[in-house]
């Protein structure tokens, strides 16, 4: 962790005093600290876990032979700026991290639903199928399924999309269409995802499965989406910044949109739900009549 | 209308006295009626709907004659108890009503936002697509688009079998499952609908079109979902009856499961989901360990 004054709380507290602050973590003293360089040397497995908008910076200071060995997990839900790479990409170009060291973790997975020990069904996605079945295994409990994938891509393009998609669905909401449309939308988003990834990566797979259909069904319906709440308060009429301020989280969807757009000016695809929000949240455009011109194109 | 008091109540009040009476209901006084026959005799359109397990009744009296050189439209999503027929095969095997005469209406569309003027999308399908089209044109209006299919099998069974998994989606809700478990529910039950219409009427379709995964999802996941509402009431262990006396209003799926289940003995479909309702609806099975035993068998 970044905040020192976290790393005490936690120290002393045994709880984190930002985030789902109920959870009791009973973990090594040494392994809750600032000192990432330190603790990555100590490590089999490096989890990564931030916003994509940041993993720049908090790997600041480490280098690729810090992670030479290491099997490496994306947790990160987005592209990195800039760079316009998802995370395996970005990982293996800038730190050498051989494909086969890397792996994904997918949802459908709310944390708030998994800190209530909710049966939750994780993803873990790797070209290495073994390597992800070995590290499934130490992630499945009582409450955790695991889900093994050799599509590296299409996970991660899954979670970064279905974000977008979800302050798509938060939008229509907050300018007033209802469940119908939704349905249509939501119908419309994982074909759009379909052809993205298709192109991106065109492998044999089922967009129909968890860690895509499922992925995007809970983050646009369900009441813990941050990205969805963004929408519905851009829909609602608040500004970007506004509606950034008033929740206090990051809704990475707005990072995304901006960095899919750039990427897919390369691939072209027919991607009308995600330009939408393009326009809406970066061109300005207004909310409902853009959306009234979405809907001209949906089926 | 069976009910002569509704039937006075709308001729004078212009609002059905018991179902979205907020509507106001402008027809020629003539055009709400009792007398089947007449009506049927002086319409160019017949367009059913009422609950499958009650079609038979409603029809009594009416004869192939009557029926003959009429289109036929089906908005009903069940199968026919006894006959475990969809609408179109028992219209067609029981009143001679060719498939080329017949049509099917289907959502994603929850008949209370039609009436808040909420945008709404119709699949209409026949085997004739030129009707479907002559006829769709009757449909939109300002906040009803319209989609044409000629997949009568898949509109007629989607429609019915997403009944049953907004049932299922229910109970898991009412024994404790969260929305990350929903969402690994409902990816499963897309692709065993999927199995189901493929071994029933192979045709290339796209599962994920709004007449089938928009259908699903807008019952699965709405406020507005009776089977959703039925099924949360068995999970948290209302019996069958006292549910349906509490909710004063037919859940569909509840017939729909029990003639499905007859229907498969011919296909053999792999239908987990569908099974698991069925075990706790008609053979008392518990639902939590029934759902338990369900969930080791997702993916």
């Amino acid at each position: 962790m970044r905040d020192v004054r976290s790393i005490e709380h936690i120290h002393k507290f045994h709880h984190n005093p930002n985030y789902l602050s109920s959870v009791e973590i009973n973990l090594p003293a040494q392994n809750v600290t600032n000192d990432l360089k330190r603790l990555i040397s100590q490590s089999d497995f490096v989890l990564l876990n931030v916003p994509a908008a940041f993993l720049k910076d908090a790997l600041q200071g480490i280098t690729a032979a810090d992670l030479a060995g290491k099997k490496v997990i994306s947790a990160i839900k987005g592209i990195v700026p800039d760079e316009n790479q998802i995370i395996g990409e970005f990982l293996n170009q800038h730190y050498g991290i051989p494909f086969d060291h890397f792996l994904v973790i997918s949802g459908p997975c709310h944390a708030e639903e998994v800190a209530l020990e909710k049966l939750s069904y994780l993803t873990i996605a790797s070209r290495d199928t073994e390597l992800a079945a070995g590290f499934a295994g130490m992630f499945s409990t009582r409450y955790i399924k695991t889900i093994i994938s050799d599509d590296i891509y299409g996970t991660e393009y899954g979670a970064v999309l279905k974000n977008i998609y979800a302050i798509a669905g938060g939008i229509c909401h907050g300018v007033g269409y209802g469940d119908n449309f939704q349905a249509v939308l939501i119908s419309n988003a994982i074909r759009e995802l379909e052809r993205f990834v298709a192109a991106v990566h065109p492998i044999d797979r089922d967009i129909k499965e968890s860690a895509y259909l499922g992925d995007l069904m809970v983050t646009a319906y369900s009441q813990f989406s941050r990205n969805r709440t963004f929408g519905n308060m851009i829909g609602k009429g608040y500004t970007v910044t506004s509606a950034q301020l008033e929740m206090n989280m990051i809704a990475e969807g707005y990072y995304a949109v901006n960095c899919l757009h750039q990427v897919n000016k390369q691939y072209n695809v027919n991607m009308p739900i995600c330009d939408a929000v393009y326009a809406i949240l970066y061109e300005k455009r207004p909310p409902a009549l853009e959306m009234k011109h979405l809907a001209e194109q949906l089926s």
